[in-house]
C-alpha cells in the first residue's frame, strides 16, 4: 500500500517554519506498514492543491492532506480537495454541531468562519477534532483513501492517532508488513562501511538497505516488507542485520533510537563504574553528553572545563612545568588531566580532551583540529595488578569547523569509554596509543 | 521567478529524519526574491526523481535538488537528473581532482565510490564542496536552472551560500529586492510578543511580519520587497524594526544570525570581564554555550560540572552543612556555587545553575523543573564599595522534558549575564532576587 502526504501552507514555503507534520504522518503510517513514497508541500493556492492531489492519487492508494482548514478565506483546502476529486462541497450538520459546541464551551460567538469550516466534500466521513475547531474528513473513492486534517500540529497529531489510524486499521485489510532497523557506526567513513558490507546478498525486492551520514556517525538502515506477517518482515531484517553485524562488528555502537551517549551511559550503569571528565576545547560538551541521559548521576561525578592553564593546575593538579614544556595541547597534558580528574573526583575512570577547535590558535606543528584524548583507569582487571593506574592518550587531527571539531572530539572520547567498557584496554580506537603506567607492577600488555 | 525544491532520501520519507534542507533552501532563495512554490520529497528511486524533476521543470524557472550524491550505489541523483533532462552522465576531471584532494588530505585511500561521485550531467558546471567529498553541479537548460547539491546539511548549506546564491545573483538580473531582519526575544511568550507589537502599522503589500517560536526563544521576522532598490527594501524593514524595538526594548537580545551565546560573549570581551561557571543539572551545557564562540578563552576560565555533592564541596568549597540543611537544589546552594567558583577561578563573575532536570528526582516541594540560578560579582561599580562581592540567586520552575529544562536553564543563566552586562544589577530577570552581600559595606541599592 503506497502512501503520500501533502502539506499545505504558505509559511512552509517561506523557510521560516519547518514542516513537522509530514514526518509525523509518515512515521505513523509506517507503524501500520504503509510506506510514504512522496511528500509534497504547496501554498494556499487552489490550483496547486488540486494538481498535487490529482498527481498523488494517480500514484498512491492513500493520501493524507494537512493544512488550510482554518476559518479565514485563505483556507481553501476543502474546496480544492472536493474539486480534485469531482465532488460537491456540502454543509455537514455533524461538523457544524461539533464546531458550535466548541465555540459554546469557549464562550465565543459563532462567526461566519464557523460555517465555512463545516463545509466538506460530499460523501465524506467526519474526523472529530478534540483540540481545535476545524474537523477533518475521510473520503473513500475508487478504493483510494484521502484524509484531510488541519495543519496545527497539536490538532493534527491527535486526529491522526485517534481518527486516521483507527479508520485505516479497521477499513483496510493490511496486506503488507514492514520492519525496519537502523545500525549506527562510528569510526568508519561512509565508503568504508559500504566496502565492508557490499558483498552481503539479500532479496532486493523485499529488502532495502540505505546509508545515512549523520556527522560524525554513519547510519545503515535495513527495511523489509512482507505480505505474510510482521514476524516474517522482522525475520527478513534480522537476516541482513546478522550479516552486517558480522562485517561491521563492534564498529556498530547502537541501533534505532539509541545514541552513543545512551549506549555509554547504559554500560557505565551496568558496570557500576563512575567517571569524571576534564575537557578544554570541547568546553563542556563531553560532560553535557554524558549527562543528557536520565539517571546519569549514578556514574557521572565531576566535569571540569579547564579552559585556562591555571584551572588545569589548580583544579586537577596538572604540573605547570609540564604545560610550559610540553604544551597544554599535548599527549602529556591529556594524560595528566585524565589522571588528575580521576583522582580528585575519586572515580573509576577519568577522561580528558585537550585540543585546538579553532578557528584561531593553530600552529604549524599543531594546526586547528589537533586534539588529544586521554583516559585513566584502575588496572584491576588482571591478576596482581591491584592498585595500579593506567593512563593512555592519543592525538588526532580532525577537520571541519569549530562546531564539528568539538562534536567529533566528544564523540571520540565517548567511543574510548565504550571500547574500554567493552573490555578493550588500550587498542582499537586510534592508530597508536601512548601508554603510561603510573604505579603498579605490570604493563597492560 | 518561480522556484521549487526537491529533497531526496528514503530517510526523509520514514519520518525518522526531519527535512531541514528544504526550509533552508527556501529561505535563501527568498533572500534573492525567489519564492518557492513547491517542495517535493521523494525516495532514492530513479523513476521518482526523474518524474518529480520533470514536473518541477514544467512549473518552475529554478529547481534546487538535494540528496543522493554519496559514494554508494543507492546514491542515484546525478544519474536521474541527467535522465530527466536528456543529458549523458560524464566523468568530470575537475570533480575527480577535488575528490582526490579531499581523500589525500584525510589520508584515506581512494575507493571506487570516488569515481561515482565525479559523474555529472554533461555540460554542467561544478559547485565545489568545501566540507565533504561530493561536489554539486549547476545545469542551465532552456533558460531554466537546476542546482544539484548533497543532502548532508553542513555541506549543502555552505554550497548554497557560497555557490548557488552567487551563480543566481550573477546569472539572473534580479528585478526585485528583498531585505529581511530577524529580531530574537527571550523572556516573553509568543502571545506577549504579539500583544506588544500588534498595534504597529505597516504597508502589508510590501512588508511581511512573521512569528517563529524557537524554544526557548521567540523570533520575529520582518521581510520587505521593493522593485526599486535594495536600499529601499532595507529602509522599509528598518522602519518597522524601529517601531518593534520601541515596544520590545531590551527583550530583544539579538538579530539575524546572532545567538544569545554570541551576544553574551561579545559583551564579555568588550567589557574585559572574565567568567567561571558551576553547574549541576545542565551538566556542562552552560559552559559549552559560553565556549561555542571562537575566542572564548579571553573570558571563560573554568567550568565545574559539580554533579555530586562531594564535587560541590571539594572543588568549589560549598559547605557540606549547607547542602545537608538547605539541599543541593536551593537558593543557598546556587549562591555558594557561584561565589565559590568565582573565587577559585579568580574571575570577575561566577554563574551557577543547580536544579532537577528530571525525569526523576523531583519531590512535592521541589518538583522536576525546579532550578536555581546564582551569580556572584564584584560590587565595584558604586563609590566606596571596592572589595565587596554581591551574590544573587533566583528559583524557577520550568516545564518540559529533560532536554527542554536543561536548555531553558542555560538560556536563563546567559540572560542573567546579559542583563548584568547591560548594567542591571539585581533586577529584571526574575520576579524576585534574593541578595546576599558577602563582604563590604553597602548593599547594592
Amino acid at each position: 500500500m503506497r502512501g503520500e502526504v501533502i502539506t499545505i501552507g504558505n509559511e512552509l514555503l517561506s523557510g521560516l517554519v519547518r514542516d513537522t507534520n509530514a514526518p509525523f504522518i509518515a512515521e505513523r503510517l509506517f507503524s501500520l506498514g504503509i510506506e510514504t513514497h512522496q511528500i509534497t508541500t504547496v501554498g494556499d493556492d487552489e490550483s496547486q492543491i488540486v494538481d498535487s492531489l490529482k498527481a498523488a492519487l494517480s500514484r498512491a492508494d492513500l493520501v493524507v492532506v494537512t493544512g488550510g482548514l482554518g476559518p479565514t478565506p485563505d483556507d481553501i483546502t476543502s474546496k480544492a480537495v472536493a474539486k480534485a476529486m469531482g465532488l460537491r462541497l456540502v454543509l455537514s450538520p455533524e461538523a457544524l454541531a461539533q464546531i458550535e459546541a466548541k465555540f459554546k464551551k469557549r464562550g465565543i460567538k459563532l462567526g461566519p468562519g464557523a460555517e465555512r469550516q463545516a463545509l466538506i466534500p460530499a460523501g465524506s466521513e467526519i474526523i472529530t477534532n478534540p483540540v481545535g475547531t476545524a474537523p477533518g474528513c475521510h473520503i473513500l473513492q475508487d478504493e483510494k483513501h484521502v484524509f484531510v486534517l488541519p495543519g496545527v500540529p497539536q490538532e493534527m497529531e491527535v486526529m491522526m492517532d485517534q481518527g486516521v489510524l483507527t479508520i485505516i486499521a479497521e477499513g483496510t485489510k493490511r496486506e503488507s508488513f514492514v520492519a525496519k532497523k537502523v545500525l549506527k557506526v562510528f569510526g568508519l567513513t561512509e565508503s568504508q562501511v559500504y566496502e565492508r558490507i557490499k558483498g552481503i546478498s539479500y532479496d532486493g525486492d523485499k529488502i532495502k538497505v540505505g546509508f545515512l551520514p549523520v556527522f560524525p556517525e554513519n547510519h545503515v538502515t535495513i527495511t523489509a516488507g512482507s505480505t505474510e506477517s510482521m514476524e516474517r518482515a522482522v525475520e527478513l531484517v534480522e537476516g541482513v542485520e546478522k550479516k552486517m553485524r558480522a562485517e561491521l562488528g563492534d564498529r556498530i555502537f547502537g541501533e534505532d533510537e539509541e545514541t552513543l551517549d545512551m549506549v555509554v551511559s547504559g554500560m557505565l550503569i551496568t558496570g557500576g563504574l563512575t567517571v569524571a571528565v576534564s575537557e578544554s576545547c570541547t568546553g563542556g560538551l563531553l560532560s553535557k553528553r554524558l549527562t543528557d541521559v536520565p539517571g546519569s548521576s549514578a556514574y557521572f561525578k565531576t566535569g571540569i572545563v579547564s579552559y585556562s592553564n591555571e584551572a588545569k593546575s589548580s583544579l586537577i593538579g596538572v604540573d605547570p612545568h609540564l604545560i610550559s614544556t610540553k604544551g597544554a595541547v599535548s599527549s602529556d597534558a591529556a594524560e595528566a588531566m585524565a589522571l588528575g580528574v580521576k583522582r580528585s573526583a575519586k572515580t573509576d575512570i577519568g577522561v580528558s580532551i585537550t585540543g585546538i577547535a579553532g578557528p584561531s590558535g593553530g600552529t604549524e606543528e599543531k594546526p586547528v583540529g589537533t586534539v588529544f584524548i586521554g583516559m585513566a583507569y584502575d588496572d584491576n582487571r588482571g591478576a596482581g595488578r591491584i592498585g595500579s593506574e593506567i593512563v593512555v592518550s592519543q592525538g588526532y587531527r580532525f577537520t571541519g569547523d569549530r562546531g564539528r571539531i568539538r562534536l567529533i572530539s566528544s564523540e571520540m572520547a565517548l567511543e574510548w569509554l565504550r571500547r574500554y567498557l567493552l573490555g578493550e584496554k588500550v587498542s582499537g580506537v586510534g592508530e597508536r596509543w601512548s601508554r603510561w603506567i603510573v604505579s603498579g607492577t605490570g604493563n597492560d600488555g
